[in-house]
């Protein structure tokens, strides 16, 4: 690796926003890849004042998949989360372990963080390491934290509940194999034509 | 609707295998839409005996998006739940009910049919109603059942659990635009380059 090549302002031209940024960093402290989250939380969630990360962040343009000496992850961020086909394009390209820092909202942390990142492992035979802030931020914003750790079959392999905590797994990364080999379900994609009979013609043959 | 255009056997060609096929009937006992499943149970689950569903059954080749009074719905059937992008081009193209007829293994129903019903609704903003074959069946298999039903910000609005029952239920198919304006996952889709670091090659600047 050359970490020279990755310019860390690439692409940002004149745009003077904040970049939501997850790096990774080797055992000798070198950085082995950044990747700038592709999608931003502009949502508006009942309740609550909408939030337009867009309006201080720049969007990402490149998803990132890092050689790591335990075979390649998935660098992706929080929100990404909700983005299925991201996830399944690592998966294709041989992520092992899916990478998800995020800092959750409480409303929607309560109700889909366990659930999204345990169908991501599942429905790719991956790994899924998923840190996540938790308690009140200085803006006031309170998130959900609940890091994670999930193995390919969906088994919640920790689950750091509140406040701040580390924990040190082995993973048994055979599993990834083994799981995509009882249930192949990257190898049995098969291409198909979309029929959207609720736009077909009216009266056609 | 014609439904003349539909025709049951087009494509299959001289293939002599059976095809695993949904029907969707409408109050006057017409067929409005049939879909033939795309992805075939070819599994090798711990064990058990391996399937191979394509032995015996040809594969559909066309997702198929069907109207009806209450909006389009999407026609699925059993493993295609293990295929996210298949669900996220249906929501796209307008659909607000998933229909998932099923007959899921015992340990990957335990493991996995509530988790992934549960995320199909949620990252895509719609409804899940999935009916699920339960018991032994006549070639010695047994199946999870469990029906469900969920909306779209992920609750089970209805498990049947064990045994041959039934449930009518009224769906709120406003909370699909609810949901969606809340958490606009797929209008916030973006394009992406997918930067493999793993395959780059040797000392490349």
């Amino acid at each position: 690796m050359d970490p020279d090549r990755i310019d860390p302002d690439a692409g940002r031209g004149d745009d003077p926003r904040f970049v939501n940024r997850a790096h990774l960093i080797d055992a000798e402290g070198g950085i082995v890849a950044r990747y700038d989250k592709i999608h931003l939380f502009d949502v508006a969630l009942p309740g609550q004042t909408a939030s337009r990360e867009s309006d201080r962040y720049s969007p990402g343009s490149e998803a990132v998949l890092a050689p790591t000496p335990w075979g390649p992850m998935a660098l992706t961020i929080c929100y990404d989360l909700r983005f299925p086909h991201l996830y399944r394009q690592h998966a294709k390209a041989g992520a092992r372990v899916m990478l998800i820092p995020s800092a959750f909202a409480m409303a929607t942390g309560e109700a889909h963080w366990e659930l999204l990142c345990r169908a991501r492992a599942v429905e790719n035979g991956c790994f899924v390491i998923a840190a996540a802030q938790e308690g009140r931020h200085d803006d006031g914003r309170k998130t959900w934290g609940r890091s994670l750790a999930v193995d390919p079959w969906g088994r919640t392999l920790a689950d750091l509940g509140t406040g701040e905590k580390m924990v040190v797994l082995d993973l048994d990364l055979g599993l990834v194999e083994a799981t995509c080999a009882a249930i192949p379900s990257l190898a049995n994609e098969r291409p198909y034509r979309f029929r959207d009979l609720t736009r077909a013609p009216e009266g056609s043959g």
